[in-house]
């Protein structure tokens, strides 16, 4: 790659989180990367430009050209590599045995119980072919208040209101853009079971959703989103 | 705990393959645990003697008696778990860096892309309250076989049959029991594209799963489901 920096990684300009979870840690590291926003509208995701590193289809995608340029996927694998090779500091990571794994804990919660689910609540709400389907739409919209609830319980006792170690690390900046996503995009609009107020029902997990949010590299990555989709 | 084995997995009797993914890893190990059954049906999993381990109040869990009673959650960070700790001789698990970001990327895959997506198929088809939806079961059904797409192509050209390094690890064990219940309870279903023949439009997924299935350990477990479900 010509472009001069360690990182390529593959994103999306629209409002999907995962590309940007990515560009999260990334930028909190200070390290460089060349981003390449692919267009999910036109499919771009899965032409053979993108297939060849990622069989999967999907954004993101990371290469790191400081390692053989080894290919990565899957967003959350990208970022336990990231904090675990190229944050000696442990401004993301963590050093305690059971700290590491709490981590991946967060982690994987993060992929397999909010992503998906978050997805589906908004997949059914404003882009399901057909009819509305309310049932399915409950379904998904209640999963994302049990979700955050299990946060806030968690948040409201935690050190810091921090997931892990007592303060910021990358299992809570994992969570931050699905969360950012949902609320920007009014997913939970018609709840079934009434309406959600953010703040007063979870409000561990909303002054931890502010702190990150005012961070500048949150900031930065707001108006990088704007730029992508502009062009 | 007084049962004197190293560790305690909260798991279910049923069919769900999070807690048996699991068990595949600790058998394959040779690790000696004590499995607890819950019952989902009775909601057993959302009580407070399991949520004071796991506040998510799914299934599994897992405490290492020998780590300080050591509690983790999410199948896939208890794999990645025993395997960084419980597996020096690399049965289960890879040494070179690339190879074990590789088998991470996998283990994620599987996590946020097989599972929710399997467990919602299943959901829609047999489970769902009201009416059938079937363009939600569509969804699902296509991204089962969207996924043994992706699996397939990968496998087959892939040293051994195998998703890292050449040799069975963790990262093909994970996914075994989520193809294994999607197979025995017939998901696929009038799926809206034709009927599904899984050996002839997957070969190497097919391949894949029957080496995984003719393990004795993969043989015992399932003598243990039918007696768990027996109790």
């Amino acid at each position: 790659m010509s472009h001069g920096k360690q990182f390529t990684l593959y994103s999306h300009a629209g409002g999907g989180p995962n590309g940007w979870k990515v560009a999260f840690v990334l930028e909190e590291l200070g390290l460089a990367y060349h981003p390449i926003y692919l267009d999910l509208a036109k499919n771009e995701q899965k032409s053979p430009d993108h297939t060849r590193f990622n069989p999967n289809g999907r954004i993101p995608t990371l290469i790191d050209h400081h390692n053989g340029d080894y290919v990565l996927w899957e967003s959350d694998a990208i970022i336990l590599y990231l904090i675990n090779k190229y944050d000696p500091a442990h401004k993301l990571s963590v050093t305690a045995e059971t700290d590491k794994y709490d981590l991946i804990k967060w982690l994987f919660f993060q992929a397999s119980g909010q992503g998906p689910y978050f997805g589906q609540a908004f997949h059914f709400l404003r882009n399901h072919p057909g009819e509305k389907l309310p049932t399915a739409i409950a379904r998904y919209q209640r999963e994302i208040v049990r979700v955050w609830g299990v946060l806030d319980g968690v948040l409201a006792q935690s050190p810091g209101g921090w997931l892990v170690a007592g303060r910021m690390t990358a299992a809570d900046l994992a969570f931050f853009h699905w969360n950012d996503a949902m609320l920007a995009l009014n997913v939970l609009e018609g709840h079934p079971d009434g309406e959600v107020d953010f703040e007063k029902q979870f409000p561990a997990v909303h002054a931890w959703h502010e702190k990150m949010k005012a961070l500048p590299t949150a900031k930065k990555l707001v108006a990088d989103r704007e730029a992508a989709k502009a062009t």
